[in-house]
């Protein structure tokens, strides 16, 4: 599968098939991330691989209080259509991939002085990584941004120092939606490319010559 | 060139020829950018593109005055060293890319409750789908970190509550070499992967089957 195709057709799967993912291919999708470029070339990145039950029901746990949490930040059919989005795949997908960021990796690091969190940035350079080689794949990721990272590094025993930045649900997908989940059920809708690019200068919109 | 190739054969790229690049193929690596994942499908992104030479030779000049701050970090042979590393390509490349994140847009947002950074690691996935489109392309892109966001802020108009995120330097390469540039010249090795990856918590070692 070609760039552009992974990138069109990539999706944030919730609902996944039970079948399993195999060694080689989770060790292609891991190199792949390990591939990305870093701040300073210091390859911050951790990868835990999660596949114990008894681990995923305490993420799941945790991640239903996040919930919670969050659900009181919108109201009335807004918090209603929330309550009923499909955000997580924990216990369904075939594998949960935690990916983490040393913080003190290499330090000095050469790049990061300007900006400390780069090397957070890094670690996601690494995830889309990851997450366009398991497109072409034909697997699917969901990223389960709902999560306390405090209680995350207390469930994987992530030392201080070291922080949880993506939690991942990988697996083969029940299929791979024509667009975001979240616009087809009306929680957001897509904004036009020409309304954010800009020439030389923040707000000036770049004309477009091919624009109908 | 299929996602695997992209992945392995980018490179951050420091030196580049004159060729210009055209509209047609930049507005195919931002609709790239723009197709990635995003917390609560925030789309925070914006993106700058820069022709301009007098505010390229502006933005040189914070780099420069960044760089000096920055070698004061390392001591004797490794400063020595940093002052040898080409560590932009402000003015040589066809074009620079500023990527934003506006830090306001769309809230509350779904998903970005537990960790409000959620937006700056989303745009991050949009930088990473624009590096590996450009390399298809056969066109580089270089990072460079070496800057102060308050300072380029002023330069490019980005207003409060917007932040720059990453400002790249995008064109045709002269090459892509086989490895990082921070490799080759000694300032950094490549970590073993199967040091990185670990079973079910972190640090455990997870085995590979297919290890020699």
């Amino acid at each position: 599968m070609n760039v552009y195709e992974a990138i069109h057709a990539r999706r944030d799967v919730r609902r996944f098939r039970p079948d399993p993912v195999d060694d080689a291919l989770l060790w292609r999708i891991l190199a792949a991330a390990h591939q990305a470029p870093s701040v300073g070339f210091m390859q911050p990145w951790g990868f835990v691989v999660i596949r114990d039950t008894q681990i995923r029901r305490r993420v799941k746990a945790s991640f239903e209080r996040a919930r919670e949490r969050e659900a009181r930040c919108f109201e009335g059919g807004r918090r209603a259509l929330y309550r009923k989005l499909k955000l997580e795949g924990i216990l369904e997908s075939a594998l949960n991939l935690c990916v983490t960021c040393d913080r003190g990796r290499g330090h000095p690091v050469l790049g990061r002085s300007a900006v400390v969190e780069t090397d957070l940035f890094s670690t996601c350079l690494a995830v889309e990584n990851l997450w366009l080689a398991a497109r072409a794949e034909g697997l699917g990721v969901g990223w389960v941004s709902i999560l306390s990272p405090g209680e995350l590094a207390e469930i994987l025993a992530i030392p201080s120092g070291v922080e949880p930045v993506a939690y991942l649900c990988v697996g083969y997908p029940v299929a791979f939606p024509d667009r975001p989940e979240l616009e087809t059920a009306g929680w957001r809708a897509r904004i036009l490319l020409e309304e954010l690019v800009y020439r030389d200068v923040y707000g000036r919109r770049l004309a477009r010559e091919d624009a109908p």
